[in-house]
């Protein structure tokens, strides 16, 4: 699965084949096949692999984030880590890959959907946000959205500076929204 | 040009060879090999025609916004409308294809600049903003990061529900900030 993983980082989905892991991960053809008999298995096993990655990603870098006044900063700038990162980039791969391919796509759907409530969830409890005031819903979805955004605008150059002056920014007005 | 981008919408970057374009366009292997010596100089061409178009999109789109306290909902409506469309599909193979493929790089990085800096003036002249007030070039900024992130939520699914409630919702804190 990481050797899936590293291959999707490093050659995109269609560079992405099913020897060219095996080479990878230093196993034979004969042992891959046993465990995942046909490449839509295999990508199935990809995307529920690097779905659970991005959630252990989120929940590990979490355990370390500040209290007080600069936690709002700190939980904007774990979540754009993520989504600049390797399994962001891994991910992308099988949603445009999906667009295309029906059997990837079958694959890809029902579990973007938990990653979604799940990814939401834990920002919401990361931010302390409480849900029932009006507003604080749709402030922590367009978070999510925003920096998914700002994932897309850092694929090909580094975004970084542009991308910590909109999110020092949008804390502060974040919080405003949050009441908190 | 639209052959190409007919065919990355419908079977990606990996499923679009010169072979498959020429035959959807209806000319002759002979004659798109005089137009396109290599499949570098067609992706280049598709590259910069998608470009052009993606802004083309925009302006025309925009002839018909109301004015008054419907308009800043109705310019993100019409954004989003275009970061849902094919036009931003076959955008979307190109970013994918250019991670990995350094030829495809070469060709988007630098157009992707400058219809980045297009697409905001042109956001910030539909809103009407004064980018001399402080914080309103960070509004426009985060508005177009937020709209290109909630093209990617619909990628797989029809995301159009969450979607205008949210932009609706976004509408409302940008007049605000805009101090419009």
């Amino acid at each position: 699965m990481e050797a899936t993983v590293a291959s999707l980082v490093e050659h995109g989905w269609a560079g992405t084949t099913t020897t060219a892991v095996a080479q990878r991960a230093g196993v034979s053809r004969g042992a891959q096949l046993h465990h995942y008999p046909t490449r839509a298995e295999l990508v199935i096993a990809a995307v529920q692999y690097i779905g659970a990655a991005r959630i252990a990603e989120i929940r590990e870098q979490a355990t370390d984030l500040p209290t007080g006044p600069a936690r709002t900063a700190a939980v904007l700038d774990m979540l754009a880590r993520v989504c600049t990162g390797p399994l962001f980039h891994a991910a992308l791969e099988l949603w445009t890959a999906a667009r295309t391919d029906p059997d990837v796509r079958a694959a890809v759907v029902p579990l973007e959907a938990v990653i979604g409530r799940e990814s939401h969830r834990l920002t919401v409890e990361l931010l302390g946000a409480d849900e029932s005031r009006p507003g604080v819903r749709e402030a922590v979805q367009q978070t999510l959205d925003l920096i998914r955004g700002l994932g897309l605008a850092d694929l090909l150059t580094d975004d970084g500076a542009r991308r910590r002056a909109l999110l020092a920014d949008w804390a502060r007005h974040l919080d405003a929204r949050l009441g908190s």
